[in-house]
């Protein structure tokens, strides 16, 4: 039943790729009795091989070859934990050449080229599995992609980033203004030293990307993605929306424009919520999508969006699946994108 | 690439039946384009075949024969929406011996015999696909089946009965004495005439029952489940919750108690949540289900838990699901249910 591991060669080795392998250390028999599959952690390409990471692994299975790590013939499954456009796109794509599926955490990589990566890999049949590259732990790409592949998506409206929720949530219930506010953030490393990324719209703007691509089957990249950021807000605009029972939340929303033809509108922005809407109920630096479809109706899918663990329970999801598929002989597609026509944007 | 069409033999062509063959109809083409998969509808087992369902389909695919249609040899895979124990389970037995994939929306038959399918679909290597017989569109047994199969599920917490949600709001939002709600409940469809199955946690054990077999691959049904509705609350009894920042929910919880041996407990009963907390936010018939994982943290899963649209996506997802399966020659595993060590009540 179990046949020889599945031999897992890891780009990158920060939090969430330390986090993995202890992950699978930890979890490896209750995996291997449940799906009669166990994992080998063979080659991790790392920048550099001789800092001790305390992962209990020897050390020739560190190096700095990472392209040989991703198309190394001893690897099974790929999993790409670096982050950024470059080096990780040509890595991605020889590993697909080899012949390897793929599993990634990287929004950048897949917001500005996800549709070649997806091309190459339908072209050579392998996986590319990404749920980690969206609300961390949060299982929605699969959701997206398997239990809503039977009807339109309509709407795709979500707080997909962390930082700004957190700095929404104590000027909403702390009274602070937003400079006290990402100053608390930056003090529990919710926000980075710069935090433009986030408090201007550009990391909900390349999750966003990447959702509506899956939603619509168009590729939408980061740049096409409208947005305005929170750090103009004040303490009076949060209490004006809450006297009126509103909640401001900053969203990322992909919807479906009717129309001849039909178009795509792609923006994040902050947006007063009714108290009663289950968005203004997501605090701290929790995140939530939720999903419109024509036959379902409201969905809503909430968890961490970021951090070690929560992000390797996602990667480890999409591993434990491409190692099943492999030994299927299935692969799990999502098809080639089309063009996407995007709309004006429309506020409401 | 499209190969013959996938024929499906339906059981039961009430609300979600109806809804799903309207739904392939709607959807056929957008979905072949997807997946490269057709429907066909070929075979309707009902109790009355000369009604006229108005769905537009030739009289001769319905028939009063349902046992014919579950081991059809012109049938692909079967959909039982019939629900209730007899005969559901024969049927389902009998399509599964008979080498069929099956979709059921059928929680009675799952919450007591769902070991002995399980267990029959493992012998025959087929699919059971179950997403809509536990709280309706929203996708959850595939995330506890698939995204979370590498690390232990902790607990399990759900608004998973929307009737008795429904009548909580109302005693919540609208100050309304528990007769009064169940009346205005009932007015709007959401209750039966005879409330019990819903009010005194009946519906929401058999599902717990079945969400506790999937997290923790123990054997769990509904007798298991210890249950307390909601007909002994007063207006009193909210308003005291309410002034102290509280929320009653009828919470259905499942969860892993530590212990030598460690066991497993089931219960349905009203419990007082936090303002704050995300359950506490779920309105009207809406459902959610909050799960704990060791390493992903906290979930939740938010949609609309009955209906016939909603179940019938749900239904739709997993008919997919069973065909791609089919063509691939693979199947979705969920193994062979343990027996489960009860634990003793622990009330929070």
């Amino acid at each position: 039943m179990h046949g020889s591991p599945i031999r897992v060669g890891l780009l990158g080795c920060g939090t969430v790729g330390g986090a993995l392998v202890e992950l699978l250390q930890a979890q490896g028999d209750a995996i291997a009795s449940r799906t009669g599959i166990r994992f080998e952690v063979t080659r991790i390409a790392v920048r550099d091989a001789s800092r001790d990471r305390g992962l209990g692994l020897p050390a020739e299975v560190f190096t700095t070859d990472a392209a040989g790590v991703a198309t190394d013939p001893d690897v099974d499954v790929v999993i790409e934990v670096i982050g950024g456009v470059d080096p990780a796109r040509d890595l991605v794509l020889d590993a697909i050449k080899a012949g390897k599926p793929v599993v990634t955490a990287n929004k950048e990589l897949l917001a500005q080229v996800g549709a070649d990566i997806f091309a190459a890999a339908e072209a050579a049949g392998v996986d590319v599995l990404f749920e980690a590259a969206v609300a961390g732990g949060i299982p929605l790409v699969r959701p997206l992609r398997e239990s809503l592949l039977g009807e339109p998506v309509d709407q795709v409206l979500g707080i997909v980033n962390g930082t700004t929720n957190y700095i929404l949530t104590r000027m909403s219930e702390g009274g602070e203004s937003y400079a006290d506010a990402l100053a608390d953030a930056q003090a529990l490393g919710f926000a980075e030293a710069d935090p433009t990324a986030d408090v201007e719209g550009y990391d909900a703007g390349a999750k966003i990307a990447i959702l509506a691509s899956i939603a619509f089957g168009a590729k939408v990249v980061a740049d096409d993605v409208y947005h305005e950021g929170i750090s103009g807000l004040t303490a009076d605009d949060i209490a004006f929306a809450a006297s009126r029972g509103m909640v401001v939340k900053l969203l990322a929303i992909a919807e479906r424009i009717e129309g001849d033809p039909p178009s795509i509108g792609v923006r994040v922005h902050p947006v007063m919520l009714p108290g009663t809407h289950p968005l203004a109920a997501v605090r701290e630096s929790f995140n939530a999508v939720f999903v419109r479809g024509s036959a379902v109706g409201e969905l809503m899918f909430y968890g961490r969006g970021a951090g070690g663990n929560p992000t390797a329970s996602a990667v480890l999801g999409d591993l434990i699946d491409a190692a099943l598929n492999l030994r299927k002989g299935a692969h799990a597609s999502i098809g080639v994108l089309g063009p996407a026509r995007l709309g004006s944007l429309v506020l409401w």
